[in-house]
């Protein structure tokens, strides 16, 4: 496998930061040896344009869906789904969005490029960067960055910058920074919103002490490996998918699971007797165990619910983890926003009041009182307050509006809101997807890498 | 599915004469609908070159290995079988082979191209031809030509010219010609072989006159067609090889079969209670039911063996029908070759003695003593004889051993003579393939159509 090995030596090299200030990472940008086998799914829909261009690189176990084309990259377990980018022609647009990943590597990360100016074609590049375990990077340009497991920018165009462990930034722009780990920061035109975790706290759920990603939640990552490793090593099949809600084939469903009408679920979801209501969604590197979602609930990318009882219309943020147990069970009220990186692991039961944010590690009632408030509450902020964990700058009610506006979008982006022949989304517009199964060279200087591919409808 | 409706009149209008003096062919020349979203298979190994282009065509439930470029075409349940291709620097050529279909129209249809001329490239075109079920193009180029159902064309460079059903020829170079119906014919540089069927055998076997393929061997490969269309649809599982044996996990096997050491079995062959001896082989479109082959056997490419006992070495030519029947089984004697097109369809048990060869039509001892000839005796001759059928000319030990040799030459591409590291062939070199799954665009005007697709190692 030299070819990977000379492309993967070729990526750190333009990363020359990453052995100084990062070196705490150095150790996780590894050649992807155990899985150079695994075969890539390219993900085909009449809703999209069929357009992938895959070229001197290794996408071992990974995810296309929309317009991407890859140089020169190490994609391994990652998803890129850019099945909300606008075609040529679309609000007066001359040229296809696309997702171009160039000189990068990225592993278990999650790319979902969607497109928010309605009049000119985003740029979606990811460039020179390295992405690991379980980041996201959703809706904007990347360049010459770092993101450290578990790490999110969100809607952040992030140029020379380094995002922490489990840090999450939604600022819009993000230049030669670095974000330190654990530290959850959103700002918009007229509002600011932090929060951080405690190192121990942090540690206790990620760690990179021994030169690898560990904790409780790469233990309970791990712990369900296997079945993904099995859904992409193209030795099993992908299942159907039901007719009225869309499970993909490339998620997992075990024990008694039950969609209703209008429910989507992404690839590379997990689901555990799970009960998801009308409209629910369940989006990548998510895991519902144990759980029942009412309704037109929200579960962004990577977020986890064990043991959670969801109302309708709540929303949980990416990466966010939730785990109650049986006797100690966590409820979350009707339209309720759980922020984004949020931590709650119950001593106890606990009963989340319906509209309202929390954030923050949260253990118990006590720990709740002090990391919520409700929607209406903070909707009437104009200055700063501080709360347990956070600090919040601004016009509350922007905050608020706008969350709750984006849920509304996101709702209607996976179908949930369709009704006939209006409002299509992702649970409507897969129903007739077909997937491409790609396999790498498996033998030789090669091995590893995926042969150049060019899929053009 | 406009643009595959509008690619088949393309396809058509090319082929001008099919009209007239073909009319009895042209209601077989139809639009692949039932087949539309049937995927294509891409067979990838570390033995052949990774290189496929598809390009504005159709190539439902079609497989490809080896470096294969389509073009303007419509390849429906076809394989092109470019394994043993040369590439650039073997023998010091410049350049790589390739099979080459621009503007053609394949159905059920076996293109295996092999390399005769050390020295040089071969050319592997297939240009503006139409090639209709069960027809074998095997070995050379074709312009302009049609293939009517179950016709052969081996190691033929065919220009302009028709080849009637189940005709089979093997002259080297065929142009502006008109090959009659059940006509074969082999030419050699000192020799010529022809026998023919008469026509009302050969329409109980294959007849067009119901505006379809009907008659017994469409019967035969009809009720077995389902087990096909499940392989080809991506909706059941590639079985894995067996170690010492290749079988191809897109044939079928059914009932109990085994499989000796160095045994090979093709993409869309058939085996139901099937023992291959060592080194046996079986290619594309071969069905072997209820029948035994003791080692180093050779069934061509659409040769069909049921209730057979095939002592070793024997050699079953292209689209042969053998089929015996409990209580009147055929038993066939060690190194006999059976013709191409031969039809062996018994009312009695019948054994065909060691080192004969046979052709023709045999339902009984009597047919048999008609249609065979030792091939001790035939080495001898030097000038004309007529047995049976057959009508031979010129030098019998130039085709006698010419034959030998090339069974000789097929054991040892199929990997029967393998020893340790010397005279690998296909059952070893296809232990690691790997298989692309492409899919065709699945709804509205390119429905059928396969994506543009370019993949190259």
């Amino acid at each position: 496998m030299r070819k990977l090995c000379t492309l993967m030596d070729s990526i750190l090299s333009r990363r020359a930061g990453l052995a100084g200030a990062d070196s705490d990472c150095s150790a996780l940008v590894r050649t992807p040896e155990a899985e150079a086998s695994f075969c890539a799914i390219h993900a085909a829909t009449r809703a999209h344009p069929v357009h992938l261009e895959i070229e001197n690189s290794a996408v071992p176990g990974s995810y296309f869906l929309g317009k991407c084309v890859v140089k020169d990259s190490v994609l391994c377990l990652s998803d890129l789904r850019g099945d909300e980018l606008k075609c040529a022609g679309a609000g007066g647009i001359t040229r296809d969005e696309t997702i171009h990943v160039q000189g990068s590597y990225l592993v278990n990360t999650l790319v979902h490029a969607n497109s928010h100016d309605p009049g000119n074609p985003s740029e979606f590049t990811i460039r020179d960067s390295i992405a690991l375990h379980y980041s996201n990077i959703h809706g904007a340009p990347v360049e010459r960055c770092l993101l450290k497991p578990f790490a999110t920018l969100d809607l952040t165009t992030g140029i020379d910058s380094t995002i922490g462990t489990f840090s999450y930034v939604n600022t819009g722009r993000l230049q030669n920074e670095s974000v330190g780990d654990g530290r959850i920061w959103m700002a918009g035109k007229d509002f600011e919103l932090k929060y951080s975790f405690h190192p121990d706290v942090l540690r206790r759920y990620i760690n990179l002490d021994t030169g690898d990603v560990g904790g409780i939640f790469v233990d309970f990552l791990r712990a369900r490996q296997s079945d993904f490793r099995e859904v992409f090593s193209g030795k099993t099949l992908p299942r159907p998918c039901n007719p009225g809600s869309y499970a993909n084939p490339y998620a997992v469903l075990k024990g008694e699971c039950a969609l209703g009408d209008r429910a989507f679920v992404a690839q590379r979801a997990y689901l555990e007797n799970a009960r998801l209501g009308d409209g629910a969604n369940v989006q990548e590197n998510c895991y519902i165990i144990d759980s029942v979602l009412e309704g037109n609930n929200v579960s962004a990318h990577g977020s986890k619910l064990i043991c959670v009882h969801e109302e309708k219309n709540v929303f949980v943020g990416f990466n966010a983890f939730l785990r109650g147990a049986w006797g100690k069970a966590l409820r979350v009220g009707e339209g309720c926003i759980v922020a984004p990186h949020t931590i709650i692991d119950l001593d106890e039961a606990v009963e989340i009041p319906a509209q309202h944010l929390v954030w923050g590690f949260i253990r118990n009632g006590k720990d709740l009182e002090a990391n919520s408030v409700a929607l209406d509450d903070l909707a009437k902020v104009t200055g700063k307050v501080e709360k347990g964990a956070l600090s919040f700058s601004g016009n509350g009610g922007s905050f608020v509006h706008g969350f709750q506006h984006r849920v509304e979008h996101i709702l209607e982006g996976n179908g949930a809101l369709c009704t006939g022949d209006r409002h299509h989304g992702h649970a409507q517009t897969y129903c007739d997807v077909v997937f491409n199964v790609l396999h790498p060279i498996s033998g030789g200087e090669g091995k590893g890498m995926l042969p150049s591919i060019t899929i053009r409808g």
